[in-house]
């Protein structure tokens, strides 16, 4: 028997560009002899929609593609992902019965085990965590089987077809149908109940994110093996957002042996179609081959450049404006925005102030020279000098009496982030029919050490998900590996990280920013990143039993480097919090579209309501004990 | 029986805090004698927390507090809403399993019916639409009978208390629990399947949106009337967000008779608790009173100035800069500013550039005269002339050459709006220690007519679920029926609206905005807040059968007026969906959280991906019958 797998790219919301997409890889396929295709989840629609699902007349576009997709089976078994509505019921939201369906389809008819009447299978199980929402859309088996009354048992059952006068038992699943584990029931354990199925078949559209490559891996190895059953799994490339957040897709479909050795996988990013031949009833596959388990920076680097020539494809745009402070943020943008796009697409600006070192402006300089992109230089300190000048001189009239402002130098110094951002990128781009980047990382992102329409706005915000040592990482792995020389300057890469906004910010008095990165790196990332949301009283108690440091895993001796007494720690504790769920928040929310790489970005994966701070009795009993012991 | 309704105000994510308010209205309720007092849906956590919920720390404080709460509960029966967790067992996500939950106390113990050995009753319905998001953090009711193969009839039953010496049987649940007319079953129907309920007590914690209160009164009216027994409502002031949108929550509890007669009814964001006296068992009520219905602009007016309000003073503000333009929007904002935080508080700045006409500053002045309030002029054109004359003299190098930007009229005014906000409006406000507020309406946040950093910024958008003419009607309102004079300049509200950024903009020559208000507004309305999403294909078809204008609602003969072919027409149709799924979701993604006044606003509530721009295949069809018709 030979398969197919689709690993195509599936452009959100444009269901008739995919279709024709998947009636031409149905056609090569034929031509290739395979006797089975399968696509991914929802290939029609794509994912991530919004709320177009609550369009009618969306639902039915993508049903009436699909069944173009079905007339278009002649002679081979084409196995899909749609959207099946069912006009007759409703959905909890009292608008249209939806499913995330799975169809089969053979010389232009749906094979099927008429479950609830119904000629296509149901995702069992739907994911409402993270950036995931099915049940905001769609019914699952689970509720079809509470409303009817029934087993789900009843509901969950092999397909038998055909091929090449072989009857072939398939076990098929949705996505997270496989992701049972902390489900009440497995769908793959309810179907091979009988120990009679051949073939599992999971379609997904499975959004990347740091190492899930490797557990998937594992987890469908495992479910092959402990069944005893090949398993094919097949997952779309592309990109996907849901405003605030914009996820890659990487593909990684693979097929696993009965003993969950994997056959084969699609390339990372890779539109392509895969074959592979397999003597399912005598157990008979390709050889194995080993699981490549990559640099993180290589996956990094990939995710990236994937991203950054998606979106900017999607939104139309491909001339791109990058403010360069001589700092390691905007050098490594510039650097990856160069790879993915071209040296000509890429225009970079520096906007020295004052407060900017020569060394810095060199740098800048240099970065632009290394790269060859063009390079313009707008100084900012008259126009800055005029604002606070006009604002300190224009009259405020109130019941007839005139008062003037004073601008403190901590208002001056955002004046000049804005500069930059909202007088200076803002209309270049604007004149070159281009965009310009956001260049924070996600150590800044978390605390809000930004400027508001300054340098936390831009376009898209592709480093913004990395903490501030994966962009040095980053920035080594683009120099060694991508360029094989010094294309972000080393200067940049060993200067002290500073905003450069007021002499307390001189770099070459080793001044800067006061983030202290060797250690709220790994504080930061062990609030924002770990499985249950931790709040200080997690932090404080593991600060208490000498724990901190290995669970946020920092290097040892760096509490005692930063903090004399336990009440500097608190006080540093404290003052982070209060940014990460005070400022912070405020301003992520006018942020821009975050590029997802971790388990957890900000943004649409990350709810977070802009409250009061708060601190839990359990903290303020830790901390009164701690600190009157201190 | 005497029932103390306690339409305390929530303050979400400050469980601490809640709870001393609760048990001090506990306290004051038993002065006042009540045999049972009810508290809201989630009172001590509060109901939009983002993924707080995921903090196993928090989630123990807050059931920590509600042990505080059982245990005030000493001669009288407590009914208040908590979360509630299960360590031995795990959510969907694989998280603490979690449960809305509804407590009743009496002397310090619970009482409950033990079901599934929980002393507490459990959400059954979880909305998942719009902006709620239940099922992303707590089981259901129907969960738990799925997961024990348990009939969701054995667990919704009546609650038995006994009250000056009767037995009372009590019908409990939990919001949405009443709004049960999409889902498979009615929780309440269930509980009185025996038709022995004697009361019915709903706690919610529901947000306002326009005529939500006269459909809350209709609903929870027929559910007394059609199991002919009484039921109290009880919803908590306050508001609440998750990021994007703020959402107030209006209180509104009510009580109703068996007849479905309401008999009392709080008021709209008042923190307060109320009482009444009922002797269920012989149906002696109170006598009902009217159903007010009150005056849009009246509910408009009331929602606005609690939002602000109550926004601000969580963020720490009371300092508020509004660039005042001499239009109606700004006019608007200034005047509901000046209404909820009075004139000593607001700050109006005015902001010419040489395309300002004399007309619209001298309306900027007298509307600051009128209010009173600090008034500032601060010119923009001098800036605006500099930052054209640096950027076109900057020199562009690459490879050796020197080239040069030329600054389009469009670039230009976009410097314009972004000199306003981003350089002059945010050092005013960072100066002041204060915010500057975003004026934009509902009409052009649909189709992104505003500039990012300019107009489309600031710390609140306030007005933005207002459509053009709705902030016309509130301005008529405010002038007649809050300051009982012209303090909207009447120049003001019949001024063609214009953003005044170019000549093509005069006002003097009654040139103005390029979107038709009379048409457009209805238009957009139909596409935003019609149940079902509308898509080109549903509006073209109407157009198609001389339909449309009846089904947005706007004046007959107005397609006529602009449109003078179907070409017309369909040029300015798909002008606008490109604006509105376009440029105007890449603006919305960076737009400050906006106030919820319609069933659907733009932000948490109404889910967006930036997706390229799709007609579907009908559409097209439509289309081109319809112009080779033409």
């Amino acid at each position: 028997m030979k398969i197919a797998i689709s690993q195509i790219e599936i452009i959100p919301s444009m269901p008739c560009d995919n279709t024709v997409r998947i009636i031409s890889a149905i056609s090569s396929a034929k031509k290739n002899n395979a006797d089975i295709i399968v696509f991914p989840e929802l290939c029609v629609s794509g994912y991530m929609l919004g709320d177009m699902w609550e369009s009618k007349g969306f639902i039915n576009e993508c049903e009436e593609l699909g069944e173009e997709i079905i007339k278009s089976s002649k002679g081979i078994y084409v196995i899909f992902g749609n959207v099946a509505s069912d006009k007759s019921k409703k959905n909890f939201d009292g608008r249209l019965r939806k499913y995330n369906a799975l169809f089969v389809a053979k010389d232009g008819k749906l094979i099927h085990n008429n479950i609830n009447n119904y000629p296509f299978i149901i995702k069992s199980l739907l994911p409402n965590y993270k950036e995931f929402e099915d049940p905001r859309h769609f019914f699952s088996l689970k509720d079809l089987a509470f409303e009817n009354n029934a087993d789900i048992k009843e509901y969950l059952k092999p397909l038998e077809i055909e091929c090449n006068g072989e009857k072939i038992k398939l076990g098929l699943t949705i996505c997270e149908d496989a992701w049972s584990s902390n489900y009440s029931f497995s769908p793959m354990d309810i179907i091979n109940s009988n120990k009679d199925v051949d073939l599992f078949i999971n379609i997904s559209s499975s959004p990347y994110t740091l190492v899930k490559d490797t557990k998937r891996h594992k987890m469908y190895g495992e479910i092959a093996s402990k069944h005893n059953t090949p398993l094919v799994y097949v997952n779309n490339v592309g990109i996907q957002n849901n405003g605030k957040t914009v996820y890659t897709f990487d593909g990684g479909s693979a097929v696993y042996d009965n003993k969950g050795n994997l056959l084969l996988t699609g390339n990372r990013y890779e539109d392509d179609v895969y074959y592979i031949e397999m003597d399912i009833k005598n157990k008979s596959y390709p050889k194995p081959i080993e699981i490549q388990e990559d640099d993180e920076y290589k996956f990094i680097y990939d995710t990236v450049i994937y991203g950054i020539r998606k979106f900017t494809k999607s939104i139309g745009v491909n001339k791109i404006v990058i403010g360069v402070s001589g700092g390691i943020d905007s050098a490594l943008s510039s650097a990856m925005y160069v790879s993915a796009l071209g040296k000509d697409n890429v225009f970079l600006v520096n906007m020295p102030s004052k407060f900017n070192s020569n060394t810095t402006k060199d740098l800048a300089k240099t970065l632009a020279d290394n790269l060859g992109c063009s390079y313009m230089v707008v100084p900012i300190q008259e126009s800055v000098d005029y604002t606070v000048k006009q604002l300190e001189s224009s009259p405020i009239i109130k019941d007839g009496n005139e008062n003037y402002l004073k601008l403190s130098s901590f208002v001056i110094e955002n004046i000049q982030a804005r500069d930059r951002s909202s007088r200076i990128l803002s209309a270049i781009a604007a004149s070159i029919g281009g965009v310009f980047t956001c260049n924070a990382n996600k150590t800044e992102t978390m605390v809000g050490y930004s400027t508001m329409y300054g340098d936390s706005a831009g376009f898209f915000a592709c480093l913004a998900d990395l903490w501030k040592y994966q962009i040095y990482g980053l920035a080594k792995y683009v120099n060694e590996k991508v360029f094989g020389r010094e294309i972000i300057p080393e200067g940049t890469i060993n200067i002290v990280p500073s905003a450069e906004l007021s002499t307390a910010q001189a770099v070459d008095e080793g001044k800067g920013d006061p983030i202290k990165y060797d250690y709220h790196d790994y504080l930061f990332k062990f609030l924002m990143e770990s499985w249950n949301r931790i709040i200080l009283e997690d932090v404080l108690e593991l600060y208490i039993n000498d724990k901190l440091e290995e669970a946020i895993g920092c290097q040892k001796g760096i509490l005692n480097k930063y903090f004399e007494t336990a009440h500097d720690f608190v006080d540093d504790l404290e003052k982070w919090w209060k940014q990460f769920m005070g400022m912070g928040i405020t301003k992520r929310i006018q942020a821009p579209p975050i590029l997802a790489i971790s388990r957890r970005s900000f943004g649409f994966g990350n709810r977070e309501a802009q409250n009061r701070v708060y601190y839990t009795a359990r903290y303020l009993y830790l901390k009164n004990k701690l600190l009157n012991l201190d």
